[in-house]
């Protein structure tokens, strides 16, 4: 079985660890209940890495992970071969006792889940269950100090009430040894127990798992407590669900492989692990502590695709299921130097025969597959042809190292996280001054007619300047050169020196409202402008 | 149809219109994704109804309505017999364009929903589209300043660079005078028209629903926009959903019944019409002008049991279905009386021969029914046997006049919230002050040693002292008996004069925090403490 529910995750774990703990690497793939910021919480080019942490925080608080893929690659004994084991996860929050997770949903990322044909009864009726380690905390302390009031979420105390009357009936008429009150299972049975164990503290009675009531002697109440407990440290074990994975992914420390996997691993330290920590220097310090190395298969591409282009691999989207369909028919044109073979596991022949796009378990399957076959390329390119047959899976990781534990950020003023260590500095965005030469400027308009170069973004410094953000060179010097000898726009290479000061003043007037500093590459850091 | 989704709304319409309009009642139920309030905001008998007003707006700004039940109770020409429509409506949130709804869910509701068979794929995939009227504002704005942007939603620009390439190709080879490009809806063979004349101004393009292109004379581009906009209109209106529902439900100014139904209305408010007011003095105003007759059965149950159960009739529980089992039996009983017969027409017949507790539908129906039944039984009683037969409707509305807008307020210092005017004073809680004789006081110890007699709240004033809100006359005065002589603890009847200045002194520090004022009670307006 590839999905995993609470009806088959106790049986599954077994083969989950096993797999986990045999593996060369993991690749991991995340669904989400929402993904956008709102208004002010836009991605912008003006980010600065801390801002976007700050804005991914926010985003992981609010929305919860649906569905989570694991795909655990196992070098099989012979030949360059690895086997897949995946796992497609529904994972849906524990509610017991003092703990009730809400969760935040998008109506449009929903919509987004229905076009990829998700199944929200599995989600929400059968999801693997899931805890913070301050949710298992308040638990655990729950059921030390008060583990009756825990219980009483089994079912309303109507019950118990119903049968401690009952009870009374049968013991004032003394007609029986054995009463039956009908059928529970343990933990109602215990629960019962210690109700009548109070409400008759002078009779001996005992509740038979079959519902059966009779006189025997019987445990001392005591001993019947902490037998209690015993069952709801069972319980607990239960809710954890999902945290164990988790907990045995940092364990193994074995790679993770994502495509574009910042926000991931933000939103699994939020639900799996802890409340994420206000300054991102000590997230990066944690994440890294937890997983050494992380592979993200975008920075991958970002980093070699001239590489590529130059061995005849022409890939031209990075969008991971693009991705995927380049790298496997450029695998097959490589064949002849042994890429490797990735043979699904019979758990998971489902995604053998047809596309699951956006189902987190295939999503996880193909990052793993396209890391694999991009370092395998790399690596016979660096080692030579000569060497195809010997390649091992600790040259593919050396190979990638320049590209190890950087994540991919999207449309900021950095292109990726260093979870390691610091960001190299960014080659973009390229930085316009923008002045109006007789009306006032409009940000929106502006950014209209601007974007069909490169990606921009547009802060107003006043009602007649602006600093445009470009996210390309090539686009950069196609409005320097078109808007040259422009009607109504004077568009210039932001300056530091001549226009330092007016940008000073203003937009830190305007970023001061995001809480945040993200303009240090505006005023020092910032490469040259010769692109 | 009894069930209403986004796939026969439009067909089932003019039935859900014509019956209405034809009404003499309309009964309303809601399920909701989240209810309880987090820490400091649950529910306490401390709280003034303006500061319940607050947690309930709280509440309705997070929380989504992913049901809702109408029932159309039409009088049938002969006999005491009403015809009963429901419409069980799945209902999620718009979102297309500048709209796209956050909607929270509490995880311990889904499961809550679960135990009822809800169908979340129902709900997500099919659900019946809403909008606010400030939603409904920006799309029209959107659609007359850039309709063409508003479009850009229906698919991203691949397709629309993709065709362009084809159609230029074709163009350049002037081969037919026909090319076929693919199938699309209505509104993407306009969207991909206007691109097109944008794109090659100078020929005439038309795109035929069948997707085939041809060079015929063109509308002009601005003939084009505008039936553009006529098509973006009509999206909009199938955007609004249930709104129009609502609106009509404003417009027919039936009376409204609804069980326990103060969160409906304040839901409905927020959701279906305008964010909720600041005030609640507004929110009152306004609700009262859109539906001028409200009726809660919990609140018909509160002031008429004791009425009921001298005429024999017995309800052992307020909540909803055993009242409704309840009060079916007492129609039985007094079916001498000529009790309303209720028919279910035709499109909900599952509720005749099963219970769906907790179907917004089903609930609605019940509540409907209940109320009936009670307003019958007490207008037989008000007018004397001999009348049964000439009972009228309007005899039913005039009985429960002293109930009419009165909503029902669970665990606060208030029992009910009056729309159309000031809530009466309330006759309880009643207050007792606690002092600790030798050590300090636990709140959470005093809440549980005295909840055995009646539902507390409990407020402390400082280490030894507390106010302690007590819900049942009975139970503050049985309170009063067994602590008389108790070892460690001093309880009395608070007194306004000997505690006040105490009272005074902490209890505003501790309400201060949360924002409002719900003192009224310890202060003045308090009715005298005599039970």
């Amino acid at each position: 079985m590839c999905d995993v529910t609470k009806d088959n995750f106790t049986q599954v774990y077994p083969e989950i660890e096993q797999s986990l703990r045999h593996a060369s690497f993991i690749a991991l793939d995340l669904e989400f209940t929402g993904l956008t910021a709102e208004g002010e919480h836009v991605n912008s080019l003006f980010d600065s890495i801390e801002y976007r942490y700050q804005k991914l925080k926010m985003m992981a608080q609010k929305f919860s992970i649906p569905q989570l893929g694991l795909t655990a690659f196992v070098k099989m004994k012979e030949g360059n071969k690895y086997e897949a084991f995946t796992y497609n996860f529904y994972l849906f929050p524990a509610s017991w006792g003092p703990v009730d997770s809400w969760l935040t949903c998008q109506a449009s990322s929903l919509k987004f889940l229905c076009c990829h044909e998700f199944d929200f009864n599995k989600w929400i009726y059968r999801g693997v269950s899931f805890l913070t380690k301050k949710q298992e905390e308040d638990l655990r302390k729950m059921m030390k100090e008060s583990p009756f009031n825990l219980a009483r979420d089994i079912d309303d105390d109507n019950m118990m009430k119903d049968i401690i009357r009952k009870v009374g009936d049968w013991l004032s008429q003394e007609q029986d040894d054995v009463m039956c009150i009908g059928e529970f299972d343990a933990l109602q049975g215990l629960y019962l127990q210690l109700g009548l164990k109070r409400a008759f503290p002078s009779v001996n009675i005992e509740v038979k798992d079959s519902g059966e009531i009779n006189m025997i002697p019987l445990l001392s109440i005591n001993s019947l407590t902490s037998l209690f407990c015993l069952l709801l440290d069972s319980i607990i074990d239960n809710l954890l669900g999902f945290t164990k994975v988790f907990q045995l992914l940092i364990e193994c420390k074995k790679p993770l492989v994502g495509h574009n996997c910042l926000t991931d691993m933000v939103l699994i330290y939020e639900k799996f692990h802890c409340p994420l920590p206000e300054k991102l220097s000590e997230f990066k310090k944690n994440v890294h502590e937890m997983f050494p190395c992380v592979i993200d298969t975008k920075t991958i591409m970002k980093e070699y695709r001239r590489k590529f282009r130059n061995l005849g691999i022409d890939i031209p989207s990075t969008a991971l299921q693009s991705l995927y369909l380049s790298v496997k028919s450029a695998a097959v044109k490589m064949s002849v130097m042994d890429t490797p073979a990735i043979i699904i596991h019979h758990n998971s022949t489902k995604y053998e025969h047809a596309e699951h796009l956006h189902e987190a378990g295939y999503d996880s399957y193909v990052s793993g597959y396209v890391f694999l076959t991009l370092a395998h390329i790399l690596s016979v390119n660096n080692l030579g042809q000569a060497s195809t047959t010997l390649v091992t899976f600790h040259d593919y990781l050396q190979v990638l190292k320049p590209c190890t534990n950087k994540l991919n950020v999207i449309r900021a003023s950095v292109d990726h996280l260093a979870l390691g260590g610091k960001e190299d500095s960014s080659s973009y965005p390229h930085w316009l001054h923008v002045q109006a030469k007789h009306s006032t400027l409009d940000a929106s308009e502006l950014a209209d007619l601007l974007q069909e170069y490169s990606t921009v973004d547009v802060q107003l410094l006043n009602q007649k300047t602006a600093v445009v953000a470009v996210r390309s060179v090539t686009g950069c010097r196609k409005i320097l050169k078109d808007f040259r000898k422009h009607e109504t726009l004077k568009i210039t290479r932001y300056n530091v020196i001549q226009h330092n000061k007016v940008v000073r003043y203003s937009l830190w007037g305007a970023l001061a409202l995001m809480g945040t500093v993200c303009v240090w590459a505006l005023f020092g850091g910032k490469p040259s402008d010769t692109g």
